[in-house]
């Protein structure tokens, strides 16, 4: 058995998530990938996500493994899975890695980019990959409020329920936000995130910036790790898995 | 009655073109905008567009013009119509116009953008938006080769059959190519376009970037005025109407 480590990139728009659901009707990332990998391969393949995107999230660094028996040359897989593949999801880079390497358990830390488009007038051409916000928003406001996130935190009240996690403190490396145009970039990097972690801390962000709260609140709803304390989750299509960091 | 010009932008993956077709159940761009604007004037509403997009091709800077008979201040009307618009449609600017501007025969000319993904690796993000190609194209080609279709010419042998038009001389005042990482981007000016010739003139130059044709083979092709000679169609994700201008 080869052990392969791919980095893949998609558009989760049409997707259920990265996740394979019970339900196996509604299309999922994995779901998708397991197929055309099995078309490519011709034997069952199971992968494993390093993180399970949501419904709509996207992905330009998702990292998956999988094991196979095929012989085939590294070289030709990405053309022979891309060629099963349709168009939103992609295989950038492939590697031949350890037998125990595992996507998920040795990920050390993430790398995702939320994008807001803050323009009156809307686009026909970001909607898809960022989240809309027609009125003004206090940037400086917002940029101060970032820095309560840096550093190491209990984040229970910045995650949503649903998953069997124990332990809610998270390190955030960096948070920096970076503009072009109408694009708000925010680059969050740290070592693990909660279950809608990320589109929790950025609709914070946001009621901050419309003037809905003080940076109080915030350090409020850090301290008493309860998720009504905290902004709405901000959409899906905004968010983006960059990267992902091994050791 | 009000005669207003507005500046649209569309991603057109979704639609079977911009012009309502006889049947009349495919959506389309102008049948989308007409029956929003219906629900946010309270009026049947008759648009009239620069130019006809096929399916799947997109717009930043299509340009259209109604007729209203409601009072709303111009200022307010963005606002009211992006509201009914779906998110791939966008309204990006308004303007009162004289009541005899018409947004198709007043035009004087076109800016089109025909983008190419040219990498061995597919892209997930770029493929709604552009033309993937996998192989290696000389690009010095087709640089060169772009050069012979500036000017005025007789683009019959550049243009698909399906319209009443009589007269195919049409002048590329300029076509340009701008590439940024593995996007290639040809921007091309000219009095107008006959129908599909952007997309036949991509296709055309794409084959001698491949080396499957010579330059002598476009200057046939433009003197022998007969379709056969040219390239195979471009496909219509690469291409955007980037701008219309007027006097």
């Amino acid at each position: 058995m080869r052990n392969i480590k791919a980095t893949i990139e998609y558009d989760g728009t049409n997707y259920h998530g990265f996740q394979t659901q019970l339900n196996k009707k509604l299309p999922t990332i994995q779901g998708k990938l397991e197929s055309c990998l099995m078309r490519a391969l011709m034997e069952p393949i199971k992968i494993t996500g390093a993180g399970r995107t949501d419904a709509g999230v996207h992905a330009e660094g998702q990292v998956i493994n999988f094991k196979i028996n095929n012989n085939i040359p590294l070289e030709r897989l990405p053309m022979v899975i891309n060629g099963q593949l349709p168009n939103d999801i992609a295989i950038k880079v492939l590697e031949e890695v350890r037998p125990d390497f595992h996507a998920q358990y040795d990920a050390r830390g993430k790398y995702y980019i939320y994008r807001i488009y803050n323009n009156r007038i809307p686009s026909a051409f970001h909607s898809r990959f960022s989240y809309y916000i027609p009125y003004k928003l206090d940037m400086e406001k917002i940029r101060e409020g970032s820095r309560l996130f840096v550093g190491t935190h209990n984040f229970k009240g910045f995650s949503a329920s649903g998953t069997n996690v124990k332990n809610f403190v998270r390190t955030i490396h960096s948070l920096d936000i970076v503009s072009n145009e109408n694009i708000w970039e925010f680059h969050i990097q740290g070592n693990g995130f909660l279950y809608k972690m990320v589109r929790v801390i950025i609709g914070t962000l946001v009621e901050l910036g419309k003037g809905r709260r003080d940076e109080d609140s915030i350090k409020e709803a850090l301290n008493n790790k309860d998720r009504t304390f905290a902004g709405k989750t901000a959409p899906p299509q905004g968010l983006c898995l960059k990267k992902v960091f091994y050791s």
